[in-house]
């Protein structure tokens, strides 16, 4: 099945937004086995509109058309979708009903405008949006079933999710249970993930599993698309692959599908009722910033500056030297300081030198509780930025790691042997 | 003159990427006068991207082609060029040399591979890449003059701006100088500014300046994109648009072109030898993490809390209060408990309520020195994220004002009157 993706609009065309809608729904679409032939940007532009729709349905079996259903005159898509199929267009008496609703309900009189959203091309197929005032519609021109979403980000995806993607599964005749299984991963790099799980796509029958990987630097996630006849089908499918990514990437394993490692941090800390304090010098106030979109209160102070004295002085002692054991000794200070039970102490300290590929540092990293004070040291190179995120992302893990009772010194793929 | 974008690679097609190439090279082109007429989408596949050429090289006047010039198989630009322009493909000799050398300097050897990367079709345009192995070059295919582009980011705008644009704009006839005036704002929305600046290009003569604006939430950015025969004829067109800019504008202007509200902050404070400590309240560590890209060390310290007596505690109070006077006591004690000579305090206190588009804050602000102690009050609505973003740059915008001795109090449009 040929699927095509046709986004609309002078902003994204123009370049000043960056088009993440078709990223999203070529994705959704690419994690249900379903696959994307071409991507269109056009501008708000009646031509260029009904050039591109022809276009798009003689090649292709389904088209995602994106933007263009706002009630401003320059939101062309029912227009020119009726044009491209031989209608008109007619008013859709129950969604004008719904935005005078709205409205309403706001304690405003919806603008005369509006009515243009209600306007729908004649026989077509309505689909809901039941977070905005841009309904969504499908029709047929030529080989191609056409449908129509909002551009507002989160309006479309949920339209894609709750609406489109089960029409499009229906129609491509796949099987229609899929499910997403994704394992984040922090130290492996993506060509070492792509050697340790090759092969693991035998264990599941008739090429229902897909193995793919997404780097976000620094985590990597490894994810597997499966379809089958239902859910217990698909449970049985990804049991034996599950197992398989669990064993070959171990304790790297950050967390799974919709867990953060700062949401298993959190978790951890709650479980044992603690109470974080952290201090980070060079990192700029990353592991600060991962932390606190804590709303618990358990993150309870976190002190960031590129001065060991300043931060040595913060944590109650006189002087501090940047190494090893005076990052341990900054960790158990702070703790009495901050009346924390846990702290995490990250001292980074660069090269002195310009920043280029083989600009490093060196990562001195302590955590301390009542029970024990554990420390890691690394070294990492590959650019000021690389080396500040992986910085980050190695301090994070290593309180994961000593929160979890796993080993804080598992050497990762990007530190020097 | 028609311009077009074709993209090429799965990763962006499937979504894995998101394609900022697009819209890098697109605001290029647009800063410059020029217009995009459509952006296309392709994988590495050989029928697509032909169909993809042919179908362009009759509708545009240039093709911006990006990707698929790297050593693998599955890069099928120069081949699948050579194919729609009807020519073989040769070895480029120079460019071999050049990667022979390149690879030499690393101490390797080149791998075989990489020689693909020398070959180009017969009588193409070689274009340099002074950063990578993946050359560029013109062809013409039917109507349209090609350009291809590789698909790494800054070997991509490097080429774009050094090479191809310059060949375009002689190739478009347009006069070839052009600049690009940039203000950066914070505090008056978009449909504001564009109110406040309405007909400000007629000041210039023939059209040959034209007003955008980009919105970086909370920031907008102003510009003037400006073309003339030569610089002089630039600076003279420009004055009195910048002037009008400036005193309507006024204060809300940051900084312009390539300086940034952080780097005016620095400058300010370097002016007066000061030093900074910062504490600051349920804004997740954003001040500090913006603060702290400085690597001049004239940031001292930086305190994050979601608790105010942690915070009363870390500058040397015995305890706090949630309000404005209790801001200014913690500015206060913060510059003698960490020894500097500035202080900023940002105390954002959200509604217990649940996040939606209602959602606000009370914000704290408060700024001192061995001079003076100022505050700043406000309110906030529009959803977490949001005001999150709008606290912290309100505070970084009251340091910047106070350090300029401009009024820390002037009223923004995003918060309530």
């Amino acid at each position: 099945m040929k699927i095509e993706i046709l986004c609309t609009g002078d902003e994204i065309l123009t370049g000043k937004t960056v088009n993440t809608n078709h990223s999203y729904i070529a994705r959704r679409f690419t994690d249900n086995a379903l696959q994307i032939t071409r991507g269109t940007t056009v501008g708000d532009d009646r031509e260029s509109l009904l050039a591109a729709f022809q276009q798009a349905s003689v090649r292709a079996d389904a088209v995602i058309v994106n933007g263009g259903l706002g009630p401003t005159v320059d939101d062309l898509s029912q227009e020119v979708a009726a044009h491209a199929a031989g209608v008109e267009l007619e008013l859709y008496q129950p969604w004008l009903e719904k935005l005078k609703k709205y409205y309403e309900s706001r304690g405003r009189q919806m603008p005369e405008n509006n009515t243009k959203q209600a306007m729908l091309p004649v026989g077509c197929e309505f689909i809901d949006n039941p977070v905005g005032t841009a309904c969504g519609f499908a029709v047929t021109i030529n080989n191609a079933r056409f449908f129509f979403t909002p551009g507002v980000p989160h309006e479309m995806r949920r339209m894609i999710n709750e609406e489109i993607l089960p029409r499009i599964l229906k129609l491509s005749g796949l099987t229609v249970v899929t499910r997403l299984k994704r394992f984040h991963s922090f130290g492996i790099g993506e060509s070492r993930a792509d050697q340790l799980l090759r092969g693991i796509e035998d264990l599941a029958p008739d090429n229902s599993v897909k193995l793919g990987f997404q780097s976000h630097f620094p985590q990597l996630e490894t994810k597997l698309a499966a379809i089958g006849k239902d859910e217990e089908t698909l449970n049985a499918t990804l049991a034996p692959l599950e197992a398989r990514i669990r064993q070959s990437m171990g304790n790297f394993i950050l967390c799974e599908d919709n867990q953060t490692l700062e949401s298993e941090i959190l978790k951890a800390l709650g479980e044992v009722s603690g109470t974080l304090a952290t201090i980070e010098m060079t990192t700029g106030g990353l592991i600060s910033q991962r932390l606190n979109t804590d709303q618990s209160g358990s993150v309870v102070c976190s002190i960031v500056s590129q001065n060991i004295q300043q931060l040595a002085q913060a944590s109650g002692l006189e002087r501090a030297t940047l190494d090893i054991s005076s990052a341990a000794e900054i960790a158990i200070a702070l703790r009495r300081q901050s009346a924390s039970s846990h702290s995490l102490v990250s001292l980074m300290v660069p090269d002195e030198a310009d920043d280029s590929r083989d600009f490093g540092a060196d990562v001195y990293i302590a955590l301390s509780s009542p029970e024990s004070t554990v420390t890691r040291k690394s070294r990492l190179t590959g650019g000021r930025k690389w080396i500040t995120l992986g910085a980050t992302e190695m301090s994070l893990d290593c309180l994961r790691r000593y929160l979890l009772d796993l080993p804080v010194d598992e050497k990762i793929d990007f530190e020097q042997h």
